[in-house]
């Protein structure tokens, strides 16, 4: 007779834990009480152990850690495809800025964010770090949807739908920070946008609220060659230097893109301990460069992976992501055996919980650690036979092959079907945005 | 009332035509009559023009020409996975041929070919360019399967489970291409290996008989900076110059990777007509190299895209090797408007009929062309809202998207249901198959 009581027990096929050596458990259980893991054991010796009440069997399944999506702009997904296949700048400034300023309010962002987290649920990601307008909306979209979010509120120079300028976005972000400071599936940090937006003196407020605070920063840094040329060229100075000089590079810097590094500057991001996200399928879309994640992981510095916006990816698929990470590191390194899938896997889940400061809580599938987790079933021809499911999963798997996830222990989707969020109704808001939109940029 | 018999009508909320000047239809139909779409009209018009007792309406999806996939080694569906994240050499010499070594046969290259046939069905493929020992048994299949392919008997210098060299291969493949000459779902070549694994006299028979029987001649050509190293240091000639002194640059032969191009090599495809067969996710994988695919398109030079096995994939998913292919040449090249969507849907079609010579029969969607051609619904989370619906299949949708797959106007799969294959039977051998395999390896 079992003697402990559980609230959930998992059993699967096979469970990647990402602990320190990547152990891969075959036929084992995943006990949750009061939201985390309570007990990991074979599977066999689980219902001896454990009593519960709920008890799935996975047993084609890999469970792997809720995948951390470490930089994206989620209500953007309601611009999906508004324009894809040209330069940067046309992008931008003929674009996605107009469209932005025409129609982005606290309804789009959480429509648009509703759209995302169904999306991301459905494709195995249970936390994001999101870095868009209105980031109030964005909470409140998550928690309905049961999602942990770190978001980055945004700092520029230049008014915005949002505000006026930098003080308005300060005191927006830290009004969050107060109002959610007590819920812990939402971080708030700040999210200065870029070194060529955002000039030194709110930069500085930044860093001083930041440390003040304790909370994390975000920003967009070396994304391209030209914004370091136009650094160049304005000030002598490569925008990694400036942040240096400012201060702001440290263990509470999530640095995104970073497509265009020296040696020198590898040297110096990892000294600092500051985060780089690597977001491998915008950096290519958009044709910003290559991170040269290799290098970056050999000079150990923890790199994080993002999908970026779904306007320039254009989907919130971490999945998908991973193996394009995986591929792209071999290709840039002409190494075959750079970034193996346990690796990416790795940069996937616990890498993004580092960046953010939450891998006491989140990263992994080891005791203690709250409950997130998300199944993937890979009884599909699509992914048979099975040598390594690791492997499967990042370099054969799609993400509809998701079929379960849970936050905290509490259960998202269940064999596919959301269970927080109204699939049918965050359909018709999307189609009726692009309506909107698509009929004013005729 | 309509005074003209079809055999099939299909209304689709899109149709993406790949004619010459890319024309995306909205609500069309598209009629069948004798395996040959007969019509494209509005779909208001065809109701009073055409009476069918098939009728099959698809409210959400795009329809598109089934997929090419112009070059893969389906039978290694067998092998997937099996060795991932190793050099090349490693890869090839450790693991890849000592298996195949070990259990490649009729029967292994049957019961793969099966595997694969139905993971292209699924994934929108329907016509296949393969390069695999015993392509009898993988006719069979698929023949079996209702897909059509253009299967390259493989040539080498060295004995292999399927011969003893050169002219055991020569005489295999010619008599498939006896046994298969009335069947035009089957189109039999020639699959000399690679420069650096045939020497001068098998290929200069092989050129002989492919002009003689009128088919076509596919190889592996600079895939790694490596075999060129090794072949100017052993004879001071890079392989394509000793392809071109053998006279096999011509429109006969596809040229498969390409990842190593001078710019006059690239001058030299494009005066010799020669069609390059890109395979972006495993260069990438594999870490073989880019092919510089923009400068090949603006050279003029008809470039198809192939998946490659599923042991340096590892998938056989063309909408997803589409999409790689749309990031990879932006990234290369660093024009964001590089390769655009409808160009890339146009390389996984219309180019691959043309490099196999049967564009006359398939590769887009026009009156008189057999009606091959898929569907994909885009009336999901992830696809949602639609701008563009060309850009959301290639930058968006996955290949559980795809729902329907006909072959001349016969179904191969209605609503995700396979109808020509037992998909539980090829599950179970694919399971057998890893479990001799795995057993062997350890």
């Amino acid at each position: 007779m079992s003697d402990h009581q559980a609230d959930l027990i998992v059993h699967a096929r096979w469970i990647a834990t990402v602990s320190a050596d990547n152990t891969v458990l075959e036929n084992h259980a995943l006990v949750v009480r009061d939201g985390r893991i309570a007990d990991l054991l074979p599977s066999a010796l689980a219902d001896e152990k454990w009593h519960s009440d709920e008890i799935v069997r996975l047993d084609d399944h890999l469970l792997t850690p809720g995948l951390v999506n470490a930089h994206t702009h989620a209500a953007m997904n309601l611009l999906r495809g508004i324009a894809d296949d040209l330069p940067l700048m046309t992008w931008l400034e003929k674009h996605i800025w107009p469209a932005e300023g025409q129609f982005v309010s606290e309804q789009f962002v959480y429509d648009g964010t509703k759209l995302a987290a169904a999306e991301m649920i459905r494709s195995g990601t249970t936390t994001f770090a999101d870095m868009y307008f209105f980031p109030a909306s964005a909470a409140k979209a998550t928690v309905e949807a049961g999602l942990r979010a770190s978001l980055f509120c945004p700092l520029l120079d230049f008014p915005t739908p949002m505000g006026a300028g930098p003080e308005d976005y300060l005191r927006l972000a830290t009004d969050a920070m107060d109002e959610w400071r007590h819920d812990p599936r939402i971080q708030i940090g700040f999210g200065p946008h870029a070194p060529y937006t955002v000039s030194d003196a709110p930069l500085q407020k930044v860093l001083t609220l930041a440390e003040e605070l304790d909370v994390p920063v975000m920003m967009h840094v070396h994304e391209t060659a030209g914004e370091i040329q136009m650094a160049v060229g304005n000030t002598g100075e490569r925008p990694l230097t400036r942040l240096q000089g400012l201060g702001l590079l440290s263990p509470r810097l999530l640095a995104v893109h970073m497509t265009q590094l020296t040696d020198e500057e590898i040297t110096l991001v990892a000294e600092t301990g500051t985060h780089v996200v690597h977001c491998p399928e915008s950096n290519l879309k958009l044709a910003s460069g290559f991170a040269p994640v290799e290098k970056l992981r050999q000079a150990g510095i923890n790199v994080a992976l993002g999908t970026d916006g779904a306007a320039s990816n254009n989907d919130l698929d971490m999945i998908g992501e991973a193996r394009t990470a995986a591929f792209l590191a071999k290709g840039v390194s002409l190494e075959a055996d750079a970034l193996p899938a346990a690796d990416v896997l790795k940069m996937a889940t616990l890498n993004g919980a580092k960046a953010l400061g939450r891998d006491e809580d989140i990263g992994s599938l080891e005791i203690g650690k709250q409950a997130d987790m998300v199944a993937i079933d890979l009884n599909r021809l699509e992914t048979q036979p099975v040598y390594d499911p690791v492997a499967q999963l990042v370099y054969a798997a799609t993400r509809d092959q998701v079929t379960h996830s849970w936050v905290g222990g509490r259960c998202l989707m269940n064999h596919r079907q959301l269970t927080t969020l109204n699939e049918a109704l965050i359909l018709k808001n999307a189609q009726q945005w692009q309506q909107t939109i698509a009929g004013a940029e005729k």
